[in-house]
């Protein structure tokens, strides 16, 4: 097991990565203090792993509730009826809420962790590889309303994430591969090297060999980790981390949040972020053609949905990214560095849409 | 005017407070720099003072908000229509939340501010004397659930609280009442000078005297913010500003949170603080007669309703102040001095409250 710590003053936290955590009663018990723990999961991975959790948490009062699977879960209606469980069973303010499933779960859970009781306690024990990565490091918390995704949330910092590699045998291959578009993000926005890595250990990591996939997630953890501990509430560098995502976002809301994976839409972006900057000149078209043989390797799509190029211009302005009316876009200077910007010219983000939605 | 500074580093605002501060326009103009503005009032103040501070504001894009007046609209629910209101209108994370009312807009208002696109500015102007001396200051924001108030909520400090003592002019009695049982409580709990000062003064205060009331919010406001910039999210001290409102709490619930105003439920809960307070030795029955006759010419009810103690404990034990299953209460050393405690005699507590809710 490696441990990562996120230092952020008094809401620092360690990631503990590697495999058969769960198994371990001892490390659970260990990091757990709470006596009353109101465990969040899914009606697919509860039954796979809701066991191993209380059997690892010992003596406690574990109040389970589960969730139906899927994005359009992650409201604030399902949120109420969250608070209605820990208000039935008058839990206080010493309570712990428990996260255990994927970005859904997380990022539910933890924004009803952040607003009860104006915050409580929760741990996160992510359950597919894009949530060990991403959703659980760094305290964004939100649910989704229907005018757009995470409209509504919170910072609020887990106290312990335990990211257990055996949980990934799993997964099914498609979010597997979702996961790797966040890993090959990490890589493109702040380290060559680990690029270069990935390019060399894909197959390993399709596989699934246990040792690829925690340096993978340690790796892609200790970026973004370090990014957030010097702007934890987005005020500025943080936004890098989303590489990609503005224009997956573009994608994911124009196909309704049901045809793509998060992760598969956010793979799409890095390849149209890609393009644009080498439309800016930053990249060459060899740079382009290894991200895009990459994402291919790691089984991901490389073309959007043909919606035009207006229609997810659009659809990029509803992002939380838009200052001054103006969407604001993280781009590469080259492979293993990113810049955010508002200030482009409008030509290359236009041709970089009709490129890849049509005209 | 007189301006006091809440210091919480980069949380940091000021608190105006004076006569006639929404009629100086240059004022709000200076400190809403948003071009975008949702303007949450309800049904009761919005025809008062709302076209005031449109005017107030100058050229912006204004969307209004006004909610039904009353305790029960502070619920996830509203919440949610006011999400729906900023979604619908596109506004972004520049945008501002400009909170016009009482403490129900104000931690409403505060609340959607906190969780839209997780956290976006917002500005107080409180408008009834409670709000501008307790809801307006310190950053606590939430909704109520059915199953017990302010569950629901966040931390999220304003940009800036406007505090116009005019505003008071169109206040009801029994809400001016209100706003003293909390001015008293500062008095209790912190300054003995001050509760001698509220002493001498409550005449006036009830005439609504502005220098008077301009006086007694500028030390309120300082006292709960020397309190909250040492404990701001109530690790500890913070909770001393609960003094009255355990008690008051299960007023509030045993009647359905209509018949009692919240103001004058604490006002009630200051006397069984002081009667308890005696009881364990520190305070004499002179004291208590003090408070009692205090909160007399104020114009607060002196008296609980008989629900029976066995009720009243049940309730309180519902409140946020439970910590391992153990009730903490804020008690008086001596008038102008609390503690905060869960070791106490029992006795003494039931005595208490059968003294005042009957058997």
């Amino acid at each position: 097991m490696q441990t990562l710590t996120v230092e952020l003053a008094d809401r620092s936290y360690p990631i503990n990565i590697g495999a058969g955590l769960l198994r371990q009663e001892s490390l659970l018990q260990a990091a757990v203090l709470a006596r009353d723990i109101l465990l969040v999961s899914n009606t697919t991975v509860a039954p796979l792993y809701a066991d191993a959790v209380r059997q690892s948490l010992g003596d406690r009062r574990i109040i389970d509730v589960i969730l139906p699977d899927g994005e359009q879960h992650k409201s604030l209606a399902t949120a109420g009826r969250v608070f209605d469980v820990l208000i039935a069973n008058r839990f206080g303010r010493d309570a712990l809420v428990l996260a255990l499933g994927g970005g859904v779960v997380g990022d539910l859970a933890g924004f009803v962790a952040a607003c009860y009781q104006r915050g409580i306690d929760y741990v996160q024990v992510p359950t597919t590889l894009l949530a060990q990565v991403d959703s659980s490091v760094g305290g964004k918390t939100a649910v989704n309303h229907p005018g757009g995704k995470n409209l509504i949330g919170a910072f609020h910092q887990p106290r312990e994430v335990f990211a257990d590699t055996d949980v990934l045998a799993t997964l099914p291959d498609s979010e597997l591969s979702a996961g790797l578009a966040e890993i090959i993000k990490y890589g493109l926005l702040a380290d060559r090297s680990f690029f270069e890595w990935l390019e060399a250990n894909m197959p390993a990591l399709r596989r699934r060999d246990p040792q690829a996939l925690a340096h993978a997630i340690y790796r892609s953890c200790q970026i973004k980790a370090q990014i957030v501990e010097r702007d934890e509430r987005e005020q500025g560098e943080r936004a890098l981390l989303n590489l990609g995502h503005t224009f997956g976002h573009a994608i994911e809301a124009a196909t309704g949040y049901v045809e793509w994976l998060h992760g598969e839409a956010v793979g799409v972006g890095l390849l149209l972020a890609a393009s644009m900057s080498q439309r800016l000149g930053a990249l060459s078209a060899a740079d382009v053609r290894r991200v895009a043989a990459l994402l291919e390797r790691a089984g991901l799509r490389t073309s959007a949905p043909q919606i035009g190029a207006a229609t997810a211009a659009d659809y990029m302005r509803i992002d939380k990214k838009v200052q001054g009316g103006r969407v604001r876009l993280v781009l590469l200077t080259h492979l293993g560095e990113a810049y955010i910007t508002g200030d482009y010219a409008d030509a290359a983000l236009r041709s970089t849409l009709q490129e890849y939605f049509g005209a």
